[in-house]
């Protein structure tokens, strides 16, 4: 390519800044600016070159982004922005709200084909990268179980969870997948597991002063839905000490494929994938990277309206033509 | 699909077998011939709806047979048989001499562009799913570094080596991957290890009545290329022990991409890919017939030449529709 694919970042949080580092391991492509609600001399970037422009003049950017990350929550943000970006720019957005997946691309697809735009929704790691190996794996080995862990991992929905307990002056929430029932998966053994032999649940609390640890704990095991039906520790700390040890955002996971072939399903076949982040937002940031340079290519061939990660053939991740990826990669 | 992909078969070695019970885990497929150069009362297979067919016939079939799947081997068969097939039939291989995928694609690429057909060449697991992980890998982490292990498998280029020096009866050859080099790239250490310091070897070999045991033993370690670079232990056992304990084909490997996110590259973002098979040539199969569908669909949408995992959807080696896998596996 001769030119750089040009972006535009919408929200500049934790995800947004990683989109923005991650640019910059990506030499075919260069930021052009960070569009915010937030009054735009109170955003500062990195990118000398890139812009801070307000949300109310993004649509004077048309034709000068080839292609826009939408880095906004899903809860809120995303399902009002997708379709009205997909109306004038090619997006990619970490729509994450799996049972709301369906209705949101149909918004977004009908944005995005009235206007001759491409999409593409839900990426990431989980949905994202994990779909994909899902996907694939139970296409390759129709016969077999999938399963599904995620952590050792910060989760921020219940994070939030706790710190909405009474007497709770701030928390962090580690979700740990079992080992042994992690074993027993990689062993081919098919176990059936519940809820709670899959995952336990770790909970740093600073508690305001003078709360009653005891119910405040006793709040947090017991709430449906998040802890009740988990083995939950909660371990009382000081706010310097959630400062000081629990600031980053680990994640990752595992996905199994638990296969038989065989005449007789005499044959086990384990596919294992799995991610150990130290850095749960970057690297959604960087899977978002490599698929707005797919985004580009995609739009530029034509394909149009709202596609997920099923949808891209791997090459088009990738700054490299087909015959150096066949040469050094396949 | 209202009518099922009509598959052929060439070549009923362990990988053609493999192919012919893995379509029996498919409903939307169907075996219609096995095409082989033996006598074809030789052959028996284990589909009563399907006929075995000499590879003299194998012209009539254009136009009965939706895709062709490859068993041959990459020395000799399929560099003659691939283009061959390709000029009536869209076809599936598992071509896996890496250095002379180009040289092949190009002729594979020529015949099926001629005939309108569509081939995707050199599927399996490694060239396949091995080389997906590691383009994609390495297009969401560009700054970082591949590891790829193989094994605990047999590999039959080293079995067959062994079997070559003088006074061997019998024998074969298990790649082991070795663990504390594993554990240092999982922990994001980014080692360079040699090739000694990857994988040890380890032969089991049935020696000839009156053989010089130390001398063979001499000569397998010494030997350049296959052994002289690893730590090899080399077992003598009787024709008994090797039927009974060594007559399963056993592979796997582990894939890494260890990258760094972050300004200041401090955070490790560690993606792992790993296989563990009983049955190496069931579970290529089952990647061969997964991408035969992916051919048929590829080729009625017009995408014709000769292809790579690379330039597939995944979502095209599903039976489901897009509906389905973006409500059950995103």
């Amino acid at each position: 390519m001769s030119t750089k694919v040009r972006v535009g970042i919408v929200g500049y949080g934790n995800v947004g800044r990683g989109v923005e580092v991650a640019l910059g391991q990506n030499e075919d492509m260069e930021l052009v600016a960070v569009f915010t609600r937030r009054p735009v001399e109170t955003v500062k970037i990195a990118t000398p070159s890139a812009k801070v422009v307000h949300m109310d003049e993004l649509e004077g950017y048309k034709g000068a982004i080839d292609v826009m990350i939408l880095c906004g929550g899903s809860a809120t943000d995303l399902p009002v922005q997708g379709p009205e970006m997909a109306s004038m720019f090619n997006t990619i957005d970490s729509f994450d709200t799996h049972a709301r997946i369906p209705e949101y691309q149909a918004a977004v697809e009908k944005a995005a084909k009235a206007a001759g735009k491409t999409s593409i929704i839900s990426v990431g790691w989980d949905p994202g990268l994990f779909s994909m190996i899902r996907m694939m794996s139970g296409a390759i080995l129709p016969k077999g179980n999938d399963y599904t862990f995620w952590g050792k991992g910060v989760s921020q929905g219940h994070s939030d969870a706790i710190r909405r307990v009474e007497g709770v002056k701030n928390g962090i929430q580690y979700t740990i997948p079992v080992d042994s029932a992690i074993e027993a998966v990689r062993n081919g053994n098919n176990p059936s597991l519940t809820t709670r032999e899959k995952h336990t649940r770790e909970c740093f609390v600073v508690a305001e002063e003078g709360a009653d640890r005891a119910r405040i704990e006793a709040d947090i095991k017991n709430m449906p839905n998040y802890f009740a039906d988990y083995d939950t520790t909660v371990h009382f700390i000081t706010e310097e000490e959630l400062r000081a040890n629990h600031s980053k955002m680990p994640h990752g996971g595992f996905v199994f494929r638990s296969g038989v072939t065989g005449a007789n399903d005499e044959h086990k076949q384990i596919i294992e994938f799995s991610l150990k982040l130290d850095s749960n937002p970057e690297f959604t940031a960087a899977a978002l990277v490599a698929y707005a340079r797919a985004a580009v290519r995609m739009n530029k061939e034509g394909t149009l309206g709202a596609k997920t990660v099923f949808d891209v053939p791997l090459s088009y991740l990738s700054p490299l033509s087909s015959a150096e990826l066949i040469k050094n990669l396949l």
